[in-house]
Parts: C-alpha cells; sequence; structure tokens
C-alpha cells in the first residue's frame, strides 16, 4: 500500500507514524511546503519570546529521524498543486528547483492546516507585518525582533496566537497594543468572562482596542501605520496579523471534494472524504460538535491529533471513528489561565438551546493552606434536560484541572448534578473537600429545585428603582462602604435577622454581596421568612468587574443613574 | 424540628449548615468532645509545620460564628455519652464542669469521625508518645516541637498523617524515621507505584523501616526507645503514632445500632442507621466502594462533607443519596504528588476482578515548553467489559488533574477505549496534544485490539535464560552500557530492520526499552515480521526502580544470577 500524505504536522504526523506501526510494508510519502515536520506549532509564540530556547525544540521530528524509526519518505519543500482522483495521482512542486513531478497513491492523506487569514487590506504585504504559521514565520520574526529591536508592535487580532504572541513580546519589553473588531478578546469565552483576561493584559500594560477595524497598513520609514475605521492610525514598529485562520482547502476544492462550512473539507466519522481512498483530518476539516450536534470547525491540536490516528486506523483496514470535537482549549496569559469546553453562552443562543448557569469564585485549594486563589467559574447546562453544555474558567493553578474534569463530564453525557457526587482527590495543597467543580453542582442542584432565584448583572440595570422593590446588599458595613450598587441598602447577612420587620413583605428583594455565597444564604433565610427573594449571580465582584471592562452603559447603576 | 448533631467537624458541619439553609426555623445543636468545630483537619500537619502559620486559619468557623451567622448552638468541650433511641434523647456530659444533662432530639445526626488506632502497647501513653486527631493534639505537638525542639522522630505508620508529619518534621529539620509493618508506605498505591514515593522520602533524608513491627516503647530520660519485634530498638526525641484509624462508634453500638465492617456504623444511601431518625455520617459510617459495589471504609473529607449535605436533605425531608465512595486521594510529599482513585490491583485481587493494567510515564506537558516533568502512571480496566476500575499517579505538576480526569471518567462508567475520545484542553504549559490520559486508552486500545503484548516487572525473573527465547534491549548502545537486564542482547529500534535475519524466528521475543514506547514500536515491527513478541511494561526504568525499592529477590536480572 502506498500512502501519500499532504502536511507534515499535526495530524498528518500523526497519521503518518500510526500508519506504519500498523502496517510495516506500507510505503509512506509525506509532503510538507515548509521545510519543518512534527513541528510545536503551539510552541511557537514560546520561541519569539525566548521561553523555549532551542529552535531544535521546535521540531519534534525531522525528515531524517522520521525514515530512521519509520521508514517515512519525508519531503519537505514541496508543494502538492493538484490531485488527480481519477488516476489517484498527485502533482508535487519541489519548490527550490521548481521541478514537478506526478506521484501516485493507493490512499492519499490531505493533513493541509489553516492559514493565517490575510485581507486584501492596503499594505497588508509591508515588512513589518507578519503573520505566524510556521517554523520559518516564527524565525522570521524572532530575526526581526532581535534585528530590529521594536519596542512597539500592533496586533490585529486576539485570538490565541494573538494572545500568547502578546505576552512574549511584552516580556521582552515590547509595548503592544491589540486591535480588533469584536468588543472582546477570546470568542470561547463570553463577555463577561473574558473580562478577567482584559484585566490582566491591561494590569500588564497591553492597550486594548476593541470593538475597533483594521482597514489597513502603511509603512512610514521604519514604521508602520495600522490604519482604523474610526479612529487615528497606530503607529509600531511592527504589527502581527493574526485575524483569524482558514482552512487551507484549495487543493481539495479544485480536486472537486464535497467542502464543509467556510470552505473546510468535508469528512465522515471515519475521516473519509466524499473521494474514494482520500482521508483528511486537522484543520482543515469540517466536524461535528458534540455538544450542540451541529457541523463545526474547532480548529486546536488536540482533535488534528485523534483524527490523525483515526484516519491512519482507517486506511489500514481499521474502523475507528472521530465522534466530535467540543472544543476544549486553555490559554496561559502572565499570571492567568483562560479555559474552556463545550459551548458558551453566544453558542447556545445561536444553536436555540434552552440554558441556565452558575457563576462561582472557588479557590483553587483550601483556603487555609498557602497560595490559594479564587478563580471565576461559569457553567452551562440545558433547561429541561439538565445536561452539560459547557464550562468558563479563568483564574490561576487548577483552572485547566477543573475544564478538564468538565469536559470529562461533558463527554460522559453526565447531568450537571451529577457534579455533586463527582469523587475527586482532595488534599489541602490541591482542592477543597467540596470541589469547585462539586460546588458548581451543589448550586445548580439549589437553583433546579426552586431553593434560591438568581440574576445576572446584565440583569442590574432593570432592576425598579421606583421602590416597588427592596434592594438589598448583605455585605459587611466596611465593604459596603467602599462601593455598592446605588439604591441598594446595607443589612449585613449576619444582623439580617434581627431586621427582618424593616422589609416590605410585599415587595420582591434583590439581594447582593461580594461573590454571591451570601447573598444565596441571605436569600435561603428570606424565603423562608416568606420573601420573595432574588439573588445576583457572581456577586458585586463580577458585576464590577464586568460592567467596568465593557465601558458602556451597563456601569449605569441600576438607581439615581442616567443611563446612557 | 429539633436536631442533635454529635461531631462538629467534616460531616457535622457541613450538615448544620445545610439543614439551616433548608429550615431556618430548625433548632440545632451540635456538640463537640474538642474545643474545636469545623477546623481544617486535613491542615493539621501544616500547623505543626509552619507552612500554615496562624492558629486562627485552621477553624474555619467558631462556636459564635455559627450562632452569628446560622443560629446553631454549638457546645464544644462536650461529650454525648449515651443515645437513648426510644425516648429520643442523648445524654451529655460537660468535660470541663463534669455536668451530665440530658437533650431531647427529633432527629439526630452521628458524625463522630475516627480516631488514631492506639495499639495495646507498654508505653504507648509516654508523653512524648503523640497521635494527631484534633487541634488540641496538634497544638500539643507544636508546642513540644518548639520548646523541646527534637531532633529526631519516629512515625509508626506511613499512611497519609505519617507521610504529611514527616515532610513537616524534615522541613524543621526533624530528622524521621518511618517505621511500619506493611513493606510499602501509602496503601491506596500498589507496592510498584509505592517505590517512587520511597525514593523521593529517603532522597529527603527520611529512613524507611518497612516490614518491620512496633511492638512498645519506653521513655529513656528525655528521649523515648521504639521497640521492633527484630531489630534494635530506635531512640528518638518523639514518636508519633499514626498507624491508622478506627471508626469512633462506642455510643452507636451501646445505643443499639447495626454495625458495619470494622465497627463503623450501617447507613443506607440516604445516610439513615437502623434506627429512625437517627443518621450518620463521615469517618464512623460504611459506604458501597463505588468500584466494586462491596462495603467499604473510605475516610476522607470529601465523602465525609458530601454525607453530611445528604443527610441534611434528608432530615429537612427531602430524598438526597449517596451513591458511593470511590476513595479518590491526592497526597503532596515534598516534590511529589502521589494520587489514586478507583482499586488498586491489590484490591481488584481481593475482589476477585480480572484485571489488566497499563503503566506509562507521559509529561506532564509539552516537553519543548520549560519544567515538563514525567509522571508514572497506572491504569486498570477489567477484563472483557474493559470498564475502568481505578489509577494511580504519581509525579509532580498535573498529577492531580490526571487523577482527577480518570476519577470522573470512573464515575461515569466510562470504558477504558472512552479515555481516546476525551476532549482535554490543550496549550503547551498545561498538557501535549495528547494528554497522559488519552495516551493510558491508547495503549489499553492497542493492548486490546492485540496489536500488542506486553510483560511486567515481576515477570522478569521468569523469563527463559535457556536460549529458548530472544531477550531485546532496543534502547541506543549509550543507554544499554549504563545499565541493562542480564541476558538482554542490544539492538537499537532505529536499526532494528538491518538486524531482522540475526533473530531466530521460530523464538519468542521479549523486549524492553526505557519506559515502554520503543519496545511498543518495536513489537509492532517485530510483530509484522513475523515474530511473537511482547515488551516489558514501563520499560527499564521502571523495572529498575520498583526492584531497587523493594530490595528483594526481584532484582535478581533474570538470567545469569541466582535467585535469592
Amino acid at each position: 500500500m502506498k500512502v501519500v500524505i499532504v502536511g507534515g504536522v499535526a495530524g498528518g504526523a500523526s497519521a503518518a507514524a500510526r500508519i506504519l506501526r500498523l502496517d510495516e510494508y506500507a510505503q509512506i510519502i509525506m509532503i510538507e511546503r515548509s521545510g519543518y515536520v512534527s513541528y510545536a506549532n503551539c510552541g511557537l509564540p514560546y520561541y519569539v519570546g525566548g521561553v523555549i530556547k532551542e529552535q531544535e525544540e521546535l521540531t519534534l521530528q525531522t525528515p531524517e529521524s522520521f525514515w530512521d524509526r519509520f521508514r517515512i519518505d519525508v519531503r519537505v519543500r514541496q508543494e502538492v498543486t493538484a490531485i488527480n482522483p481519477a488516476e489517484k495521482t498527485v502533482t508535487v512542486r519541489t519548490l527550490d528547483s521548481g521541478k514537478i513531478y506526478t506521484e501516485t497513491y493507493d490512499k492519499l492523506l490531505l493533513a493541509p492546516g489553516a492559514k493565517p487569514t490575510v485581507p486584501a487590506l492596503s499594505g497588508v504585504s509591508s515588512e513589518r507585518v507578519f503573520t505566524l504559521r510556521t517554523v520559518e514565520d516564527t524565525l522570521r520574526i524572532k530575526h526581526f525582533v532581535e534585528d530590529q529591536k521594536p519596542k512597539t508592535a500592533v496586533l490585529a487580532g486576539g485570538g490565541f496566537i494573538g494572545l500568547e504572541m502578546a505576552e512574549n513580546l511584552v516580556e521582552m519589553g515590547v509595548s503592544v497594543t491589540i486591535v480588533q473588531r469584536p468588543k472582546q478578546l477570546l470568542a470561547p469565552l463570553d463577555t463577561d468572562m473574558a473580562s478577567f483576561v482584559h484585566v490582566e493584559m491591561r494590569r500588564h500594560g497591553v492597550a486594548l482596542r476593541l470593538g475597533e477595524t483594521v482597514t489597513g497598513f502603511r509603512q512610514d520609514g521604519d514604521s508602520v501605520l495600522t490604519l482604523l475605521e474610526e479612529s487615528e492610525p497606530l503607529r509600531s514598529d511592527m504589527v502581527l496579523l493574526a485575524i483569524g485562520v482558514t482552512p487551507d482547502t484549495h487543493l481539495a476544492k479544485e480536486a472537486g471534494l464535497e467542502l464543509g462550512i467556510r470552505g473546510s473539507i468535508a469528512v465522515n466519522e471515519r475521516m473519509e472524504t466524499s473521494v474514494p481512498d482520500i482521508y483528511a483530518v486537522g484543520d482543515a476539516v469540517e466536524v461535528t460538535h458534540f455538544v450542540t450536534g451541529q457541523k463545526a470547525l474547532i480548529l486546536l491540536a488536540g482533535p488534528a491529533n485523534k483524527q490523525g490516528r483515526i484516519a491512519a486506523d482507517n486506511i489500514c483496514g481499521g474502523n475507528s471513528h472521530f465522534t466530535g470535537s467540543q472544543g476544549s482549549s486553555v490559554l496561559k496569559l502572565f499570571g492567568l489561565t483562560a479555559a474552556s469546553t463545550g459551548i458558551n453562552e453566544k453558542a447556545a443562543q445561536a444553536a436555540g438551546i434552552a440554558y441556565d448557569k452558575v457563576v462561582l469564585f472557588p479557590a483553587s485549594h483550601a483556603a487555609y493552606y498557602p497560595g490559594a486563589r479564587s478563580m471565576a467559574m461559569k457553567v452551562l447546562y440545558e433547561k429541561e434536560s439538565l445536561r452539560l453544555l459547557g464550562a468558563q474558567i479563568v483564574g490561576g493553578e487548577g483552572v485547566d484541572k477543573r475544564i478538564d474534569v468538565l469536559a470529562t463530564a461533558i463527554r460522559a453525557k453526565m447531568k450537571a448534578l451529577e457534579l455533586t457526587e463527582l469523587d475527586l482527590s482532595y488534599a489541602p495543597p490541591y482542592s477543597s473537600a467540596k470541589d469547585p467543580v462539586n460546588m458548581a453542582g451543589f448550586m445548580i442542584e439549589d437553583l433546579e429545585s426552586g431553593k434560591v432565584r438568581q440574576f445576572h448583572w446584565n440583569d442590574v440595570e432593570d432592576l425598579p428603582c421606583d421602590g416597588s422593590a427592596t434592594l438589598l446588599d448583605v455585605r459587611t458595613e466596611g465593604e459596603y462602604r467602599r462601593g455598592h450598587l446605588n439604591g441598594f441598602r446595607n443589612i449585613p447577612l449576619d444582623d439580617l435577622r434581627e431586621h427582618l420587620d424593616e422589609l416590605e413583605r410585599d415587595k420582591p428583594i434583590y439581594v447582593n454581596c461580594q461573590t454571591g455565597l451570601r447573598s444565596y444564604l441571605a436569600c435561603r433565610l428570606l424565603t423562608q421568612y416568606g420573601f420573595s427573594c432574588a439573588h445576583l449571580s457572581g456577586g458585586y465582584s463580577f458585576y464590577q468587574v464586568v460592567t467596568q471592562e465593557q465601558q458602556t452603559a451597563r456601569s449605569a447603576y441600576p438607581c439615581g443613574m442616567e443611563k446612557l
């Protein structure tokens, strides 16, 4: 069997090694346009920043090591320019010599990946405007940074690569501005959760220009101007264009393969394309979202590697299935970890799924053991069915653990209430006896059994200020004094029982505290004394971070301030 | 409703707060023999060691705070001495005054915990022989350590408390010897996995006297002698007795409650005892093991807290169920994290469950990102059904994450092969594109589909040395030179294809490498060339650590050395 693999990074390289483990007699040719195979594409920003010191560390395998260990014929700096499915051949161009040749295949695996989206803007080809995809791109940026010692950089785009590059450039002393059209960084997070990322970026001196549209670039001497639709141009020593990536599928398209959403390659669960004996994996293919069941593009290294293995099994006569991706991701940003799995509120709304949510701020480990730090956690579940839909967590230590536990629970199709039963490991340096994931389950249980009702930060501006409701802050006097929601009166939780007769029984009560725990306790108490009560999910601190970061009308307190 | 709660720590305190959240009108009396409630019992060793600096940090709540917030009547230094179920009363003794009184209840919750097992040995009541259960015990040890500045300590017992105390004493400059009857520390681990714990303890100067039995103690001036069955006594400045704990259930027994295994209190899923209106939770009760379905004693804070919540729900008229514990636990030991969930090999054998296992050494995160460290991971699954049974992991960063992911998978009753599909979050500082848990799944898949066969470290001494099998080491020449199994010849993996004709086709081949990856590749290759092949699970390094730590006949290499 002769297998040609187009693309030698995550999915392609995984598949190549697996095919040979399954079929020692297979002849495998892996063709890669860049000069490197099986490189650490998720590590590239860290090489620019010097966190990864040696260039060799970026390349997990070389053409030589692939040959020595696997007898895989790796051809770098060669490009497949056409597929001829009828004759089962590919046309290959050697980049250095320009030589063109034809290669036959029994099975063809496409793993072309995705390329940085480069919009047709003026000045986009300036030598100071960079994109980051390959090792070569990385070296180009690294050399520029070392030679030119840029003091300022504009990053167009606030996704994974953009933010990782921002961190690495800041650590090198570069002053960084991120410009992007959406009003938040990191699309996998909802706007409220992204606020914590904004705070961290600003805390490290990164300027955020959210909601701004780049209209072009103009080289101006030793600097480059980033032109904005509604503001003055930004001058910087370099620009990194990281507004997104696009499946690199022109080859598949020209060969007549069926395409999926946004120009991706359509495949079935066996990673087979619409054309016999042609498989496709990785960032170029459309997948089924595990939570929504809808077609999706989820460009992550984890699924790509798994798909490579599955395609290899099937190429070798097996019957393996890729059962969908749920988009679990994690990102380090200075001292912050931001992670998500499943779907967020935006996606649930787009998919028409009726959901509810809890927001909590549990400690990473037992509060009495040094180093504990609270994390912001949001868990979504479907109303009625109570199945888990997704989670987002931002914080420090232990964020990746909780997101992976929740990712596993989602994969297992657990109901939200089952989170209360998870038997997770506990010792003071690692967790609390009730783990944050258990806590989310307890909160959902209380919500679903009607023990408590909640309102959210974006409901605050619509609270009645006309005296038809009681607005109550149950924090301590000191906390209240340091800042509170307009129109809210203060009765500390521990004093509440003594002041019940001051509350009007026929009016609904809206309660807030700092993070949502004491307001929950207050609501339980008030409900039992016959009051109608709802509490502010995530509390005053969540409201504050979110509304300040949004810099919008939402920061208007409910009462006594004009709405913009 | 009047509820009396006996015991005010994990389960009791959890239940008290929950009852009041559910029933503001409940009258709750919580009676605690020690002077403290809701204290951080898992943090006690760290207070002795000064990691937790303030005594106040150990007590999450005080009698006063319980009253202020919850109107719970907490009575410390009072002991319930008898239960009279017929009259629904308890007899209470006030420790300081000796006063005895009777308290009625509508519902009674027993949360008495477990007490350190103190065998009837001579000298056990010496003032230099300590046990650790309460805050008072902790203060006593802390004062002793500060006043007497002991230079040496003997810890009798190598469980959680013993090992945490060992670490804390060592960090204070005390020279520690651990003595215990079993030949390994940390019973939740199998002997092979415990070897890594032994290495770490010895590396920090802790002397291990495993397989030794303490027969008594003798105060001798300012030191205490620990008498051993078969060796000379050990002289030290102090002794900590931590050989285990026993459910503290004399009260339940005297009241005629049905007992479970090892003197525990029998309860149903609603945490009800055999006597109406009496509930029990925490370390004193028998639970159903989630994996084996058998009755078990699992004394951990996580289940205790969950049971407290469940009992509270039911006391207040709800219908909550505790669906069993799987014993997930984690322990910090100097730079090491040791964790486990589900059952280990010993338990599987005892329960008569046919199982298989994989052992692997994955990196905590992408190897090219700084700080990656390999962990030792063992995953057990049931033959035939392929359901996950348990896991043990020892290593550094990321151990607690993987054990919790596996704990969740076990709870969800996932099959071992489903580990391959887990969509876990990946970025270089946190994991690899194929997470360690995925890797365990891939290995099980290869094992179960017959793609590879393995043998284990304890099979090595039984390998044929008479030339009837080929023993092959596929590491590099350098690795082989630095140490190898006797009788094994070296052909590096990358040279294997060129040397196939040197291997006899009619003989089975046993292959080893360093950690089991290359030997797996070699077996795949050899199998396809028609050889019968098995590879050493965990590789040479696992074999070495385990056999050296066992210091037994097993350290005999298979060929050319005498078996002891």
